[in-house]
C-alpha cells in the first residue's frame, strides 16, 4: 500500500482525503510515532490516543488561520506530523531537533506553547477576545485533557468563558487519565457522564447547528459521506440528560461524549460544533495508547517512556544501573514514614514521576494525590502542618512555580513546617525550555523563613530529606532528574546541621586555607567540581572543594573564612545566575565587606531559556562542566591556556 | 441598656446569651466597629455583613477546639471582638497593634492566616485530613465569600474535597461581591440560585441531620427557643431543586440559601449541619455593610475606606492632595488607549483598587475583569498578545505572585508582549505581612525576556507605562500604594530608553565622576536619596544620585562608569535584599570584575516578613529613610557621627 503520510506536507492534503484514506493514514501515523520515538523515548500513549482527533481537527478547521490551542502539548506529535514537520520528526526531543512540546517559533500551526497543564482555555479565550476586538472570524479551539481540567486556572478560565460568551470551542479529551489515574470529584463526575447513555445529545447538536453543513460545504461530498456514516456511530455515544450539567450551569453548551477514534464521527461533530454561537464544550472519549496493545494496556508506564524496542514493546533498561534520585527520595520517605506516623506524602497527579506511589502502596492513608492542583497541594499541606502532621510535598521544580504564592502566603508567612521535595531541579534535558527547574533556588530563597538545600548525590539526598522532615518551618530541597551517581548508601539516616556546608577537599580547613582558590559547588555540580579539582592538581593548582549543601542559610562561617584565606571564590550551580546560589554568596560577602579583598567568579546558567537536548550536551554548552570550571580557575589564577570569550 | 459586648471575653460568654441578647450584641458590635475603625480606616462593609454569621459560628462550634478557617480574613473584626481582643481592637491595623487580617501568632482562635483570596478550603481540608489521621473529632469550618470561590485554588480544593469525603463544612458567604461586583459564570449561577425559591432545602437539611439537636443538646433551652423561631425564618429562604447542583455533582452536599442575618436561623442551620457526614456547603446570604445605611448602599466604596467621620459617614479627604499612583496609572492608560485601539486593560476583580474602572467607563469593550483569577488573567493576556493586542494587566504586586508560573511559562518563554502593572509595590503599610509587595523585582528579574522598571514619581510612571506599552516582550512596572509626590505632570508621553537610568545630580557625568560616592536608587526610594544628597552637601559630602529606573536590564554603562570613577556605590530599594535590585547590581559588577576596586553598600529590606503599620514608620524602622541613607554614606566615607549596629 502506498504511504499516505508521505504525501502530507500540510493539512491541505489531509483535507482532500476520503474517510478510508484517513483511516489508513491513522495507522501510518501510529507506526511512525511508535518507531521514531523508540530511539530516544518520548510521549507515546498520549499521542497514540489523539490520532483521529487531531486529524479531524485539522481537517474541519482551517488551520493555521483557525487556531488550535493544545493543553500541555506533549500530545502534539500527530499535529507535528500533519503540519510539515515529518522530515524532522526523527529529531524530536533531541538537541537542535523538534521540541517534544509546542513552540510558536517552530511552526505557525503552534499557536501557543505549553508543557505545564491547564493553560489552554485561558490562552484560547484571550485569542477569542482579541479576534472579536479585531472583528475577525477565526475559530479558536482549545483541546484539554480531563486531568488538566482539574487545574485551578482551567476552572478560572471556564468560569470566565461561561460569562464572556465569546465563540470558543473547548474539546475535552477525556481519556480518564492525567499521567497517573485521575482523581478528584470532577473526575468522578466525568466518569459518570461517560457511562450514562440515555438521552441523545447528538440530536441536540444537530438541532443547534441545523443546516450548517449545507451552509458551509467545506468538505463537499466526502464530508457528507462521513456525516452519513456518522449517524450510526454517534448513536453509540449518546448522553444522559444531566451530562455536562456542571458546564451547562456555567454557561457553556456541552456535547458528548463522542467516540474520539471514530473519524467520520469526529468530522461530523466538529463540522456542526464550529457554527454554534458562544462557548461550547465537546467531550471526546479517547484511549491513551490506542492502537498499540502494550501501550494501551499500561498507559501510565507508556505515558512518557525512555528508549524502547518498538518491535517487542520492551522499554530499555540497563541492569545494574544506579537508582534515580526519584527512587532514592521515595524509598527514603517510606523509610522515615515507617517510624513516624505523622509523616505524609502529597503529590499533584505525579504519583509515578515523583515516586510517591511507594507511599501510596505502603501507607495509603498517609498518601494524598490532590490532582493537577499544585496550589491546593501546598495550602492543603499547610493546613495539615497546623495540626502537627509533617507533610512532604513532592512536585517537580518547574511545577512548584505554580504554587509560589501559596508557599509565600500560606507556608512561609506562618513559618509552618512543610517540606518541599523539588524533583527535576536543574537541567532536565529533553523536555526543554519550560521544564528545566532552574529558577527554584532564587524564588524560594527570597522568602523569609524558607530553608533551601541541594544534595551532591543520592546518599546525601537521603539525609537531607530526613533533615527536612525533622527541622521546623518551611524547607525546600531540590534534586536532579534521572540516574543518581551510583554510590553506596547508608542504612542509617541522620540530621545535617542547618546552614553547614561540607569541606570535601583538602581534608582539613588548615590545608584549605593554603589552597589557590575555593570552589563552592551547589547540588549536582559538586561532582564536576571534584573532577576539576583532581585534574587541576596535575597542573599544580590546588583548589578547595566545598559541597555547599544549603543555599539558605549559607554556611557563613566557612564561606567567609575561605574567602579571607584563599581570597579566590568560585561558585557553580545548575540554576540561572540571577538571584541564585552564587548571587546569595555575593550578598553574603557584600554584607561582610569582603568583596574588596577577594576575587569571585560565578558559574551558572545565563539569562535565557535553555533549549532541549541531552543534559550532558546542555551542561557542556552552558559551562556546567568540569572542563569549563577548570578554565575559569586557570583564568582566575592567570594561568589560563585558553582565553575566555 | 447595659453593654453586652463589655461582658464578652471569649465565645464562652456568647454561648450563654439568649437570642434577644445576641441581637442586642450584634448592634453593639456594629457600633464598635463603625466607631473604632473610623480613626484609621479599615474593612468596614465586609465586617458589618458577617456580624450574625460570626456570632452563630462561635456559638454553635466549640472554638477554638473546633477550627474556623476564614478566607482572606479582612472580615474577621467581629471574630476578633468575640475572641478576647476587644481591649486592643482600637489598635487594629496600627503599628504594634492588632492585624487587620488573621494571624496564628495573635490568637489561638486564628487557625490560619490569610489575606490573599481563595485559600480557606484547601487549608481546612488539610486540617480535616490531619484530624482524621490523628483520630480526633474536631469540626473544621471554612468560611469563603462567593468572590473568592472563583479563584482557581478554591475550585481545586472543592474538586479534592468532593472526592476525599472528609467531614468538612464550607460556609459560602454569598454577598454578591468580591471587592467590586462579582463576575464570571459561577457568580451568575449563584445569583440564579439565590433568587429561585421553590423547593424547601430546609426540610432536607432537617431530614439529614434528624435528631441532631436532641442528640447533642449543646445549646439547651436557648437553642431550642432559637430553633423554634427558625422554622419561620428559614422558610423565607428555600431553594430551587437545582440549587447547588454544581457542588452536589462534585460530591458536596449543598444547603441554602439561608438568611445570614437571622440569628436563630443561623444557629439552627449550623447546629444541624455540624453532624452531617462528608463535605457540606452552606450558602448564607449576607449584605455587605449591613446595619449602616451609608455602607450598605455603597459597599464597594465602604469595602476598605480610609479614615472617616462615623457620625456623618463621610470619608475624609484632604482637598488639593496629590493623586494616587493608581489614579495616575489609570488616567495614563486611558490616555494611551484613546489613541491606540489595540490597548486593553485586564484586572482580576480589582477594578477600583487598580483604577481600571476608568478603562471600563471609557472603553468597556477593551476592559476585562476576569474575577479573582490572577493565573487566568495572565494567560488570557498572553493569548491576546499572540494576535497583536497589547494587554496591560493591573494586579497588586503581592497578588502577582499567584501568577508567577503563568508569567514564566505562558508569557516569558514565548517572549509575548504583555505589560504587568504591579500596583502596591514595596511597603504597603497597614495591611502588613502578606500584602507588602517586596518580592516582585526578584521573582520577575530572574525570568529571561522580562524587563522590570520602577518610577521615581508619578510623572515618570506615565512615561514608563507608555514605554511598557510600546516595547516588545514582557514588561513589568512596579509602583507604590497611595499618594504620589504631587509634582506637575506633562501632557505628552514619551518613550524611555530601555536600560537607561537617569543621572539626577550632579548635572553632568563629569561632575559625577568627582563625587564621593554614587547612590543608585530604585523606584520610590529616589525621593529619599535626593533629600539625603542635599543634606550631605551641608556636611561637605558630594553624592551622585541616580534614578535607576530599570532593575532589568540595568544601565550597565552608567553603573560601571560610576563604579570605576566614584569607587563607592550604594543601592537603595523598597524590596527585600535577597535577589533584588542591589543584588542585580552586585551581579553586574561581579561579571565585570569590578568588585575588588569598589566599596558597596546595599540598603534593602531584611529577610523577614515586615509587620503592619504606617509606611513612614516601617520605612524608618527598616532603614529606607534619608536619615539612614546619610548614615550609610558617612560610615562608608569614614566620617560617621553614629556607629552602625
Amino acid at each position: 500500500m502506498t504511504s499516505i503520510l508521505d504525501t502530507i506536507d500540510s493539512p491541505e492534503q489531509l483535507r482532500a482525503l476520503t474517510v478510508p484514506q484517513m483511516e489508513q493514514l491513522a495507522g501510518e501515523i501510529r507506526k511512525e510515532i511508535i518507531e521514531k520515538v523508540s530511539v530516544r523515548g518520548g510521549h507515546i500513549a498520549p499521542n497514540l490516543g489523539v490520532v483521529e482527533l487531531t486529524m479531524a481537527l485539522h481537517r474541519v478547521f482551517n488551520t493555521p488561520n483557525d487556531l488550535l490551542v493544545w493543553d500541555i502539548g506533549h500530545q502534539a506529535y500527530v499535529h507535528k506530523l500533519l503540519t510539515g514537520r515529518r522530515e524532522r520528526f526523527h529529531t524530536i526531543r533531541q538537541f537542535g531537533g523538534l521540541s517534544g512540546y509546542l513552540r510558536r517559533d517552530e511552526s505557525p500551526y503552534d499557536t501557543f506553547g505549553a508543557s505545564h497543564a491547564s493553560t489552554s482555555i485561558s490562552a484560547a479565550l484571550g485569542m477569542a477576545a482579541a479576534r472579536d476586538l479585531k472583528g475577525e472570524e477565526t475559530k479558536v479551539v482549545a483541546i484539554i485533557g480531563d486531568g488538566a481540567l482539574t487545574g485551578g486556572m482551567a476552572l478560572e478560565a471556564i468560569n470566565n468563558a461561561g460569562s464572556m460568551k465569546k465563540n470558543l470551542i473547548i474539546v475535552l479529551n477525556d481519556n480518564d487519565k492525567s499521567i497517573s489515574d485521575n482523581v478528584g470529584a470532577l473526575h468522578q463526575y466525568l466518569s459518570q457522564v461517560r457511562k450514562v447513555q440515555t438521552t441523545p445529545s447528538y440530536q441536540r447538536l444537530r438541532d443547534m447547528a441545523k443546516g450548517s453543513i449545507e451552509r458551509f460545504p467545506v468538505l463537499g461530498d466526502k464530508a457528507r459521506e462521513a456525516a452519513g456514516r456518522a449517524e450510526t456511530s454517534f448513536k453509540q455515544f449518546v448522553m444522559h440528560s444531566k451530562s455536562g450539567a456542571i458546564f451547562e450551569e456555567l454557561g457553556i453548551k456541552f456535547f458528548g461524549p463522542f467516540d474520539g477514534h471514530d473519524i467520520p464521527g469526529m468530522l461530523d461533530v466538529f463540522e456542526n460544533v464550529k457554527h454554534i454561537e458562544g462557548p461550547v464544550m465537546v467531550q471526546v472519549v479517547t484511549k491513551k495508547g490506542k492502537g498499540w496493545e502494550v501501550a494501551e494496556s499500561d498507559s501510565t508506564k507508556w505515558h512518557g517512556p525512555g528508549a524502547y524496542d518498538y518491535k517487542t514493546g520492551i522499554i530499555k533498561k540497563n541492569a545494574g544501573d544506579p537508582p534515580t534520585y526519584t527512587e532514592v527520595f521515595a524509598n527514603t520517605l517510606v523509610e522515615i514514614a515507617e517510624k513516624d506516623p505523622s509523616v505524609v506524602g502529597i503529590t499533584a497527579a505525579m504519583a509515578e514521576g515523583t515516586g510517591l506511589k511507594k507511599m501510596h502502596q505502603r501507607f495509603p492513608e498517609r498518601y494524598f494525590d490532590v490532582g493537577i492542583a499544585e496550589q491546593h497541594a501546598v495550602t492543603f499541606a499547610a493546613g495539615m502542618a497546623t495540626l502537627g502532621i509533617k507533610p512532604v510535598i513532592a512536585i517537580y521544580s518547574t511545577f512548584m512555580q505554580r504554587a509560589f504564592d501559596q508557599v509565600m502566603h500560606d507556608v512561609c508567612v506562618q513559618d509552618l513546617h512543610v517540606v518541599f521535595a523539588m524533583d527535576r531541579a536543574g537541567i532536565v534535558g529533553e523536555d526543554g525550555q519550560t521544564q528545566h527547574g532552574v529558577f527554584d533556588t532564587a524564588f524560594m530563597r527570597i522568602l523569609p523563613h524558607m530553608k533551601v538545600m541541594a544534595p551532591k548525590d543520592e546518599e546525601e539526598l537521603r539525609h537531607m530529606l530526613y533533615t527536612a522532615v525533622y527541622l521546623d518551618g518551611p524547607v525546600a530541597l531540590r534534586y536532579p532528574r534521572g540516574k543518581a551517581l551510583g554510590i553506596e548508601m547508608s542504612d542509617e539516616l541522620h540530621m545535617l546541621k542547618v546552614g553547614k556546608a561540607e569541606l570535601l577537599s583538602p581534608a582539613t580547613l588548615e590545608e584549605a586555607e593554603r589552597t589557590d582558590c575555593a570552589i563552592l559547588a551547589y547540588g549536582s555540580t559538586v561532582a564536576q567540581a571534584e573532577i576539576a579539582a583532581k585534574e587541576l592538581v596535575q597542573e599544580g593548582i590546588k583548589a578547595t572543594i566545598v559541597n555547599a549543601r544549603w543555599a539558605k542559610p549559607l554556611d557563613e562561617e566557612l564561606f567567609l573564612h575561605l574567602a579571607k584565606t584563599t581570597r579566590r571564590i568560585i561558585t557553580i550551580e545548575d540554576h540561572v545566575l540571577a538571584g541564585g546560589f552564587g548571587s546569595a554568596v555575593l550578598e553574603l560577602f557584600e554584607q561582610h565587606g569582603l568583596l574588596r579583598d577577594i576575587e569571585t567568579r560565578l558559574i551558572a546558567l545565563p539569562d535565557k531559556y535553555v533549549e532541549h537536548g541531552a543534559p550532558t550536551i546542555l551542561k557542556e554548552l552552558y559551562g556546567l562542566s568540569s572542563a569549563h570550571l577548570k578554565e575559569v580557575v586557570r583564568e582566575m589564577l592567570g594561568t589560563q591556556q585558553h582565553t575566555l570569550a
